[in-house]
């Protein structure tokens, strides 16, 4: 594709030949002439200068001196509209139920599912248009998915919920007859599981992205849009508003509240309600500007000893 | 069912009137006219006896005022049993070995066990009757399991424990011929992995309960009864007495022993041998009371800062 | 076998009877009358001359006095060696494809390979000579493993890389269209993932090992023969040098570098680049020294508080 097109597609602005051709798209380290990069941090823009590629996708107002480039107002965004378009086949999903999957007769699918190989679909499972499925995933009996969810190999959707009462010393196993309900455009990485509720539901908000090996325990409600990252833990009946954004292994109490916008960052361990828009760290987790001060003192104390 | 007959079930005393028609169990959140709805915790009853539910299970000295009710010893057990009676049959699992389970020819199941889909039970596993297998679990050659023990999906046990031995750079794979046993009454929870010995086994003590996504290494032996939640870690050779308690992400370091009855809590970094009946928390885990004087004396210091 | 067989094995000297019987091998604890006992760790020798083992394997240099005694350079590396001699054939992996094994028809097997039973290999996978997958493991489209590579069960590698671009509170996905590339004799444990590449690929080294549920991110590359232990993350782009070592629970901001030889101590919270041949620990994580220094000046202050 030439320049002029690619920028097209992004409603970018060219710098440059507009008609020069580009071959593929390249990392600033592996980059060779006729590779079009994304400088994505300013950081990275003198080092892509020096590259040998042949254009660059830059954030508008940057001089790319005499480098070809694409400038556009998210390069970011660019990047996702781009890649969709140099997607090889080998990566793209196709809809249709993989002949070693199990899919209960019970559960209801809807239209243009992909069902990958050896996934376990249980009865009354409910699964929106155009999802994806990939292998080796479980839903659990009744576990609803809204439409154009993807479930990624290995996670457990609908897992009975951890509740036990005391009995003496024994633990008796508190049924769990709730569901996970799952809403539109979610994505779920592998291995990730979510337990059912024990009453009521488990729920995950639209548009919501959970990365690998996280454990969201029974009865959380997660809000529309929300970023969790890789192995955080919830303990049960936690409530998320919208675009709260979770950094890695950060961990959560049970039965609290985090406000809409909040960022919680990684490692945090959050043991209570948090209003919306706050930047938190630290366990016990505080406001991040506080955790970064005191730990500055405590630094400087520890020093002088 | 009449609030006479659930007042029954649980060895209860009914306030208010017992011929009152129970439509389902309901959470505090979600309760309408004809839910019984369970007060747990205490800070949770003045909002229950507001709520448009028909009744409350509550603990026995506790005055409900003009509500129906169920007085309990124990509301948690309560909840138990009477949600058994409640389970849709959808979460009901049946005894008996799906067809795509695959299952050695030398493997040894009890009377009225469930494999689920996709399940694979190694050569020489041994399962107790009435254990359920949920679907795409592993369990590796020569795993035995107790009675009545459930392992959720994908947890994998009896994999190789990491062990490595030196030779130069290299890591020189150290073969692992020990296994792992599982006593009576176990849970494991999804995605969990349980490592087999290096040699002699890795045990897992009757009635303990592993949450999702925890790891335990080679040659743990872990104590009855014990609830260890998600995300946790063991290094090799940890041993746990009897009803040992740990909060989620906590992680523990090799060939330590925890006495019975301690309470770990969540996100602790246990370093050391620690004494039957503790309470610790921190990274290294001490003492919990002594880490919140700690804690409380360093936010005043570093305020003053 | 007789201690002088056993001996030959692993180029070790006998001290006392080289026609004794050795019957199996045991741990300390387990050991009886005709077992061989490995004594790895200084502390356990006396216990081990005490014990009614038949014989010892202990560095050279070691005093065992009337007990019969291998003595090796490196009593690890003679338990691996000793071992791979006992392993019972219920523990070795034969060649050979399972039958319920899912394998794209464009994946390509080198020699000797062996997959076990519902793994799934996607399109144009490549597997390297003498490797093993074992059962319910997922190889992502395009993924390429060298010889001798170990995956266990659960692993999933090749998932997406978690990437998003923002759009308005919306996050867009970019597509993940890099891959992983495994080197030789690398040994991933259970429900381990890892991400492809947005563009480029991931790669882990030559000899690395990487422990149950660890999660590494997209475009991370993993240097030769690191060790990797369980519950570790990773966030995008971080680069190991060679001979890394990171203890459990441990995790990785993104676009950092640590170099060769450095150990990351467990639950470490690694913010930025870190020099070759450092020990690290805390978080942010800090020489592991300095971060011993403070923690006791710190312990000293609070107990006076």
């Amino acid at each position: 594709m030439t320049l002029a097109e690619l920028a097209a597609l992004v409603g970018g602005e060219v710098q440059g030949d507009p008609q020069a051709k580009i071959d593929g798209i390249a990392t600033l380290e592996g980059a060779k002439n006729g590779d079009l990069v994304f400088v994505l941090e300013k950081n990275n823009l003198s080092a892509a200068l020096k590259s040998p590629a042949s254009a660059l996708v830059v954030i508008k107002g940057t001089d790319t001196g005499k480098k070809s480039a694409i400038l556009v107002k998210n390069p970011r965004l660019a990047l996702a509209r781009i890649l969709k378009e140099f997607t090889p086949p080998l990566f793209k999903v196709e809809p249709g139920v993989h002949p070693t999957a199990v899919i209960d007769n019970t559960a209801k699918l809807g239209k243009d599912v992909s069902v990958g190989a050896l996934s376990y679909i249980g009865p009354e499972v409910i699964i929106g248009d155009e999802s994806i499925i990939h292998p080796q995933v479980t839903l659990y009996p009744g576990v609803k998915l809204g439409k154009r969810v993807i479930i990624h190999s290995g996670a457990r959707i609908g897992v009975d919920g951890y509740g036990f009462a005391p009995a003496g010393n024994i633990h008796e196993k508190i049924p769990q007859i709730g569901s996970v309900v799952i809403g539109d455009d979610v994505e779920i990485y592998a291995n990730t599981c979510i337990a059912r509720g024990t009453i009521g539901d488990t729920v995950i908000g639209r548009g919501a992205k959970i990365d690998n090996l996280t454990h969201i325990a029974h009865n959380c409600v997660i809000g529309e849009d929300c970023a969790i990252t890789a192995l955080v833990g919830f303990a049960g009946s936690v409530t998320f508003g919208n675009h709260v954004t979770v950094g890695g292994q950060a961990g959560f109490n049970g039965h609290i509240t985090v406000g809409e916008n909040t960022v919680v960052m990684a490692k945090s361990g959050v043991t209570k309600d948090i209003p919306a828009n706050s930047v938190i760290s630290g366990f016990p987790a505080i406001d991040h500007k506080v955790d970064l001060k005191y730990q500055a003192a405590l630094r400087k104390l520890l020093e002088t000893k």
